[in-house]
């Protein structure tokens, strides 16, 4: 039994709450159990200088937390006057995957600034963050859409994250809480496509390694996951929701 | 009439949410209509190094904004690498405010730290701030006392902040809100005790100025809006109040 | 009686010696007593990115201290790679009040740059920085009018500044010296126009507080203590002092 | 057939030089075709602070580009004063692995300091780092065996790093040169040990994604891959390599 | 005949002001014609990390113009956050000569920061501030001495800098000022001690180059110049001046 | 008899490999015995800001060394966040000497970045640095010639660098190596053209000084080594070595 009686593939209770600030084109607070993100999307009118002139758009993410979102408190990025190496790993992630799944040429010349700000930490901040972050920014290009910005809807498909661990007790495991990333010996974190594909696979054994079959069990668990995930973001985004393909169920599509 | 149908002398709707987050000694969610801060309060066992070994403790607090918390994005002070001169202005402020209200001696050599994090702007962040630090602080306080931490209460009175203005039109105002800010002429702070005296007044005309009979105007609304705010911290207090002296009915202190 | 021997409501020896340095347009040394301070103005043909094409100038500030101007040696902030909250929050202070006092479209797209450079401190650097930077600014927009930059003189009032603060044994106090400052538990700097108007007033009493009535004995001192700024200013100012209003007696406008 | 012809599973040409600089404790060369990067070990007598007082030692890596190690210049990180997302991300790669087939309580407190510095790169640079680091710090290791610094050596098992990739025409191949990088849809790093378990895995499609199929064969393609470099390894070794179980044949191990 | 009517082996006219600011151990004000710095010089009681226990002390400098010193404005480096390669030029410079002459056994485990503050430049301001700086300090030592900090007067000879050239059309010539110095083939920095020997010597011809005869002319003037220095260094010092041997007429020294 | 056996006035061995990376418009691995710098050199298509619109082209160059170049590891630069005073005076000097001999007319307005990298380092980095870096130079610039970018080669003259000191038992001593570098009393770096004048002459003697006749022992011997080192770049330099004048004999031109 994990820590919190939950089954191996079991999610945390995932919430989704649209419109949680006013000013951003979109934005959530998202919560993977006792994990809060408020993930935030900006429309700009513009592109970075190396996308100018070649009628793209653009889509770049900033995460932070907040100095006591943890249980010891943290010295501020912005006092330290640098970004922390994890900081800049998980920003650089969230990024790329949105960007995997928007047609950039759907958008236009501009960008779209994600911001993740984890005001309660728990584990899975960072699959919260591409979960929440794909909703706030759904939110704003449905603002867009309706203010006649883009002709085409530049979403092209669900995307969501989730983590899974393998524990010494428990073997694989499914959306680890904080507890429970300090003592397994595994983290992985999967990012996947509403049709079934992987965009991000990143998994590492700290002092510890995993085998292909370990592999593969923890796999089966994120597809698992992620569907649910998709399921809760097309209910957050009602009509918007319309806009992309219905996500497929994953179970079938695994080999 | 003001922008939002308030009278004159009117605070906006201020909210106080204890415990908003799980994992400070002390935490917040203040609102005065929609500006929102979440103000959070740490214990740290020792003390910066200019008040070692003096059996005193301290208090000191970080302000920051969420990019989107403000109608357009700012840039992430942790991406600048610095941060701003208003951002000083305001912990230093913050910290100074709190401090005249705690008997440092009586925190042994300890550090409160207060972070003040705006999630939504909308004028006031740094009397919403003070308002909300102050019960963070409180709770934090409770805390340490439960714990047997500290002999007698560290807190000697009730500190609230608010803002108050000339606007052309509508003459001195209270609490104003980012519209109003944006087209008065004058805009002070104001924080003051539960014994009604003044901690800090920090009253500018940019490119206008104010009489000295002006400046009494805003003094007594200033005075009238924080005797309510005392009224709201003591409820969320709750029991912690009873170990502050209550504060009195300000209006006869003013000359 | 204070530690000078001055009377509360006395000023300290205070000195303008206009051209100290040969290279500015615009250059003055002032001393408050043993606080000497080296203020030039800079006029630049351009104005910052955020004013560009609205046809008015900008007015900007720079404060320093050496690092032995004071008695023991502070770090250079050069040398530390970033400035302290307390030189962020007085060059702001400098540059809004200087700006008060200026006809931003008269000056047309130019920025005036104005440095403080602290050489000697012994309390009341930044009421020195103002009223010496008024004059430097003065005589460069003199020059420029000589060179007919400008069509009408961009200042349109006195400006200067003063300390006052509450000290236990001595009440109200005008311009405190360091010592003074160090004692006092109250400190109040306050700027002023030559028609009795406040542009800032910024007063604290940090692990103190102060009443009303103790405020009104403050800016009392301090309005005789600014009129007397202003002659001195005028004298300093030579014919320059005729293209600007003659500052009026300031007693009789307090209520 | 691949740009330089090799068939898919072909690395490209390997080459280890030991000894390459003088001065660190351990250091190679290493080639990867065109990539080439030097690698050093130095070992220094005390560990970090957050790792003081457990009798245990740590190994951490930083990583470089000469500015023009490849096509274009890039701007010195030394330079911009800070370090990229990319840097940091690959150098905490590299420690987190080395870490993991290191024997921390072995060392006692001490730490090696890997330095990976790339002075010609093609494609492959971090896989071509972590796979001579772990020969650099063997040599470094070995240094201290015969000063009697350990009493057993602190590596558990051998470790090697190589890239797969998807490319539309080819399908999965191996050992992707700059050319092929930058056209492949997919780019994966794996990191495995001796014993056929992996370390890290980290797999990206920015801007495509890649299925489950997709993933087995590139995962294929790395364990064949990795069990020649090491052999490579294993000969530049030489009677170092005896301290370590010879690694066994990796391709039954796979499910 | 020199832009200022000097003859070639002329020095400007030369200005050293003793106690120049209140607070430091030592001060001057030297003026080389329009070139004026404020050298002060602090005794600290401990010395650099990388000095500790070795029982000698340490002499450092800082080195800074202020920002209208020059023709146009110079941005400040606490602005920019970073110091110029020429400021670090410059104060390595100092601190290396003025190590030349003390005796850092004698000093006990103390540091002298040297601060060069340029308040007006005109060329020379590297040359005048090691000539101030060596006054400065013997003045700080000597405060040292009447308070019984040392046993012997740590300053073992007489130190001073001077700037030659070459002009196309005057030849070498001694003193540069700004004008000269722009127009100049060749700029040399000599410091000499007043035993006739060097202490540096850094000669450049940025875009020209210069021969042996050239060179040996340049040298022949500073010899001159640093001899006149001497004189006037030991009328500032006055009584301490006894302290170090006078220094001897430097002709008859040269080959 | 010198620590490594060589006569006073005798190189260590120096080696030019030309096109040791394969990125850059020009490079060459040097050595100075165990000495080694890598430098190369790109030709960028653009001047810096203050070099625009007057038809010329610039040369500056970068240097850096591995952490582990030296005998004990170096914190990189790029993890302190900046660059050292040593570093800037290096990059500096090798910017300014190269474009001593480099006529910027004939470049137009392109720029040639410099990159010296030292990997091994035993003394004399900097003077290796600008002798190689002249080699990889004239390579790009070749190559640039090559590809009809410039009309006229735009190197005039050879150029060359060598340490020389004084040692209180051999006396005037050619190409320090680290051991003698670090025991003698007197450093001096002589930079010079291929028709036998001065370019650049840093001479310094911390905690010591040198006599007129020390200087000229020293003169003598650089002139020696460099004339020699004339040699070896001819010789790596190859045909491109006939677009340059062949460097005379030195000796006879020292009076």
């Amino acid at each position: 039994m994990r820590i919190d009686g939950r089954e191996n593939d079991q999610l945390r209770n995932v919430q989704l709450e649209a419109g949680y600030i006013k000013h951003p084109e979109g934005s959530v607070l998202i919560s993977f159990g006792d994990t809060k993100v408020i993930c935030s999307a900006t429309i700009e009118d513009r592109v970075p200088p190396f996308m100018r002139n070649q009628g793209k758009g653009w889509v770049t993410a900033e995460y932070s937390m907040l100095p006591r979102a943890t249980e010891s408190r943290n010295i501020r990025e912005a006092a330290k006057g640098k970004l922390t190496g994890r900081t800049m790993e998980i920003q650089r992630l969230i990024g790329r995957a949105l960007r995997s799944t928007v047609d950039l040429e759907a958008m236009g010349e501009r960008t779209v600034w994600i911001d993740c700000d984890v005001i309660q930490a728990d584990g899975g901040t960072r699959t919260a963050s591409v979960t929440g972050a794909f909703v706030a920014m759904c939110l704003a290009f449905q603002k867009g859409m309706d203010e006649k910005m883009f002709k085409t809807f530049p979403v092209t498909d669900y995307l969501a994250a989730i983590s899974v661990g393998v524990d010494t007790e428990e073997g694989a495991i499914l959306d680890l809480n904080y507890a429970e990333d300090s003592k397994a010996d595994v983290d992985m974190n999967v990012i996947m496509t509403g049709s079934g594909e992987f965009v991000e696979l990143q998994g590492t054994g700290e002092e510890a390694t995993f085998s292909r079959s370990q592999l593969n069990e923890m796999l089966d668990l994120a597809e698992k996951g992620i569907t649910e995930l998709f399921q809760i973001q097309k209910e957050t985004l009602g009509e918007t929701a319309e806009k992309l393909q219905t996500p497929e169920p994953q179970e079938e599509k695994s080999e």
